[in-house]
């Protein structure tokens, strides 16, 4: 088993705890041989959940590591730092920089996480700032990633530019592309648009070769399919996914009412349903996990609301992340970069 | 006539031109009788326009500025306004400054629009900086109205402060609602939550009584209806306006797909039409039009590939601004919050 790949889980984080993390570990231990899995969290819930799904036993490559401490949705994440050092995502990241977990995966508050996972982790060597990257839907049904998501409220230009590094060296490796396009979000495509913070930006990837830079993008382009990565701060980034997530929301509810308005409505909305559901399946950019990028260890993000299938999903990609060992590939990209003195 | 409002209307703008700006006009002098129309474009061609839809001799209400100058979409706002002094954009808003129309509406070049009204007209006493609204839909059926949507890419607290002094101006105007309720877009809803920027403005509306701020709203609650009014810098709101018309392209293209798979869903496709164009109109933020809000003068701004119905509603708009001189009563609210010492 020496080339066996260990993922911690934070199974009492988000709304979802144990109901969800526990079968979608079992799931992903049946997928994946070289995978082993550490369960952290309070030890008789996992074992009643290992119970009702078959396992009286346990599994020979999930062991447990028990906890009651909780880092709840509300709390900051100041407090979660400082107040919750026996929470079960604590634990699951300090697996991580002990080196007994290759990555980590919670569905737990976004905030503490990415607070705790720096404090304990750090960042890598050339990188000022952690991401959150997560996949959109595109016309042509693949995706576009976008960083970063909200680890950020006030990026410069460097951290921007690091950010595209980040992202490209991920889809490069994930996806084996050699050069995924990477634009940076904006009001307009010409030169004279933006704010001087993407204007530096586009200067330091425009005199740089460390990616393949397209330009500019606007909002209305990011589920064109046109580019691979997109680049923009937390902020925006952040706004931008919960109002898309807003706008499927609406979409769902518009169509209810649409097809509830009459009898004969209703019987077509009956039919309809399955091409429906396709269709907001399609558009469900809460399926797509986050992960952190740029920190000296790999965690993974689940949707707080997530369900088995996608904590699962995100199981899979903490595994293929440590297997290609992607924090070792950014860190090498920006020291490259560092040495050749492309970087300020 | 004396209560007659003049608008001017910017024949020759956006991907439209005078083939849906004059049956617009058309449309709007029969519904208003109060209305003068003053049409800034090609004379020839207008007057086509006019022998087609049965007026070869014109209408009372409506006049003639000729001008064969065009802003074009790929004109730079500095272009624009060093050198296209005589065309059809800048004539309308020079006739609003020389008090000889209300308003005026285009649905031209936006960043041209911005640059000329704002050299020409000037912000309000107490206005840094003017700022683009439009409406969203909600759940209810209700709009939101979010600003400012692209016309700053870089504001301050103060200047966030002033759009929802504007913001709830205008709409308690419009929809005679007393108190309209005005949020903050922000990544959380907690007090440590966003930037130095979001923060200050937060400051700012929390210890003054202008607007009826209920404190910072999310991304995916933007279309809740549970506010009225939504505050954002320029950059975020843009690239949320343009992402949401993305991903509405996204819905529709995604639903085509959906229904032509296989001969039965086709069918499905066929009877549920009249539905899901229902969902998708509803969905549609570019049917409604934007406006220029905090200068001297009323600037309506019509979507670039709008069609004659949302151009008739932006005639109308800018009417009913005229009518309730909306510029004014800013100008009002900002000289009482000046005098009561509540802005620095």
């Amino acid at each position: 088993m020496s080339s066996s790949i260990t993922v911690a889980l934070d199974c009492m984080g988000g709304d979802v705890g144990v109901a969800v993390v526990v079968p979608a570990a079992i799931q992903a231990l049946r997928k994946h041989d070289d995978l082993e899995l550490i369960l952290v969290g309070h030890k008789a819930q996992i074992e009643k959940q290992l119970c009702a799904l078959g396992y009286p036993n346990g599994h020979v490559r999930l062991s447990i590591r028990h906890t009651e401490q909780v880092v709840t949705m509300d709390d900051s994440p100041v407090h979660a730092l400082r107040k919750k050092k026996n929470s079960s995502m604590r634990i699951a990241i300090d697996l991580v920089q002990q080196n007994v977990a290759a990555a980590c995966v919670s569905a737990g508050n976004t905030g503490a996480l990415m607070a705790i996972s720096h404090f304990v982790l750090k960042t890598l060597p050339g990188i000022s700032r952690c991401a959150i990257i997560a996949a959109f839907p595109t016309y042509q049904g693949g995706l576009v990633h976008l960083l970063d998501l909200g680890a950020n409220v006030d990026s410069t230009s460097e951290h921007l530019y690091q950010f595209a590094v980040m992202g490209s060296v991920l889809i490069s490796t994930f996806d084996n592309m050699t050069e995924p396009r990477v634009a940076l979000l904006n009001v307009g495509i010409e030169n004279i648009k933006g704010n001087e913070c993407v204007k530096g930006a586009d200067y330091l990837l425009r005199k740089s070769d460390a990616v393949n830079y397209i330009g500019y993008i606007e909002g209305d382009q990011i589920f064109s399919g046109s580019v691979d990565v997109i680049v923009c701060d937390g902020f925006v980034g952040n706004v931008t996914l919960k109002s898309c997530e807003g706008l499927v929301k609406l979409v769902v509810h518009y169509m209810k009412e649409a097809f509830k308005s009459h009898f004969f409505s209703k019987i077509i909305g009956i039919l309809a349903k399955p091409m429906l559901r396709k269709v907001v399946y399609r558009l469900d950019t809460t399926e797509h996990n986050g992960a952190l990028l740029g920190l000296r260890g790999i965690v993974l993000k689940s949707h707080g609301s997530a369900d088995v299938a996608s904590f699962v999903s995100a199981i899979e990609n903490a595994r293929r992340s440590a297997e290609k060992r992607l924090p070792e590939l950014i860190e090498h990209r920006m020291a490259h970069l560092l040495e050749e003195g492309r970087l300020s």
